[in-house]
């Protein structure tokens, strides 16, 4: 990409990363109208998402399994955070194989840490997925290599999201999942979960969510399109089960996944 | 750059803006030395700074007046958050033209108006010119063709600095801008400034700011290492008068930099 593009330059710009199976990019429509909505917040004009949809089934071509990023960003400019008055944004799709032994919703739970990254308040900026993720590799860091998972705190010390993946937890016969208006990443499959929870009459809730609520809940897992749905085994010394509803979600939104493929070829 | 590099993926990395005057990067050993604080605090080793001094001088060869950007990328890394554990970051510099009718400690005042973009406090990440800029963007491109900067404050209210210059005032007997380590940029030049301030016996102030101080100010300007010193003659119906402080910093500080650069070769 040339050194001039303010995806580089300044993070303008937004990214999506889709799930291939049996060479069909999951989801699609819905991760491109993310995409869109997105370009729309940072002003940039939103490429057809038709033409967006025939270049990544024609990267795909006969890849089984793989993972899809569809970059879009507010391409070339002068110098300075102004944007240019022609805007012309770059598309930027690229493949990558599925990551070795990765199970999509392997039922297996994990350990999971509490990170001390906190994410910053910004309501214009929460909820799409922009290329201005310092905050997400700062969290990611702390990881190292014995966690999979970790929970992120806003700077008010609620609990938004894991450093990849949406959290959701299981309280008082609720399906509760973290308010996103002011900070964190609105995920597909988090949407993909909720419609399944209606589906199956669990009552779903967003809002705010305090650490301790996390801590006391009956049961937690961290959700997105690579992962599906990870049950939560221990956050420190608490341990957790899986509840019923996680196996009964999981199974919905895979059923869900395989009509929204026929529909959409 | 290539598409794997984390600045374009996640904003990972850091940038410098530097004058070329008479074929010589001003202050650049000041650019350098935040360039690496900036670098280690991102976890990306910095790069030898004689290493990119010389690469700036060769770059910039015998142009008299060019604006230099310097950026660190954290290099290629594999797909996801976590930075690879070998780390390669990349290296890239810029050489632009001085903007058209630009001319550097311009004495003429500026109308200024008040954006409507806040910054999301972030200690972490905060006073370090990092790639994370749509805050920035956004900020900058409410100004339209009419402004040349605005004033932006943080998520509490508080005045923060302009959408690229840092922002001081004279108020009662002292030179006063914003403390930076919740959000905004730590300015090359208003380093300088506050050194040229101590030089000539006036005291200054690094502390919270509210728009009423602002607002009620004797005097305001904007500083950065492109426009050096330029003075606010309005902010909405609010006149205001150049101080001969104003002055008085302009002339020590073109005096230090004239000093720093026979020291430099």
């Amino acid at each position: 990409v040339s050194l001039h593009d303010r995806g580089l330059l300044y993070g303008e710009g937004v990214f999506e990363t889709i799930a291939v199976r049996d060479a069909r990019p999951l989801n699609l429509d819905r991760h491109l109208a993310r995409l869109s909505r997105g370009c729309e917040r940072l002003t940039i004009p939103p490429p057809d998402p038709e033409l967006l949809s025939s270049e990544a089934h024609r990267l795909i071509g006969g890849d089984d399994r793989a993972v899809l990023k569809i970059m879009v960003t507010g391409g070339e400019g002068d110098r300075g955070y102004a944007p240019p008055a022609a805007r012309s944004p770059n598309r930027i799709l690229m493949i990558s194989p599925w990551p070795d032994r990765l199970e999509r919703f392997d039922t297996r739970g994990i350990p999971v840490m509490l990170c001390r990254t906190r994410l910053a308040l910004n309501p214009p900026l929460a909820g799409i997925k922009h290329l201005n993720r310092l905050e997400q590799v700062l969290a990611r860091s702390e990881l190292g290599g014995e966690y999979q998972e970790g929970i992120v705190r806003d700077m008010e010390g609620n609990v938004v999201e894991g450093t990849s993946a949406n959290l959701m937890l299981i309280s008082r016969d609720r399906l509760v999942t973290p308010d996103l208006s002011r900070c964190g990443i609105e995920g597909i499959m988090r949407h993909q979960i909720l419609e399944a929870s209606s589906h199956l009459g669990i009552l779903a809730e967003i809002r705010t969510v305090s650490l301790d609520e996390v801590l006391g809940a009956e049961s937690l897992f961290f959700t997105n399109v690579v992962i599906g749905l990870r049950h939560v085994s221990r956050v420190g010394d608490r341990d957790f089960d899986a509840h019923p509803w996680v196996e009964a979600l999981r199974a919905t939104v895979q059923r869900l996944e395989a009509g929204s493929g026929m529909t959409e070829t």
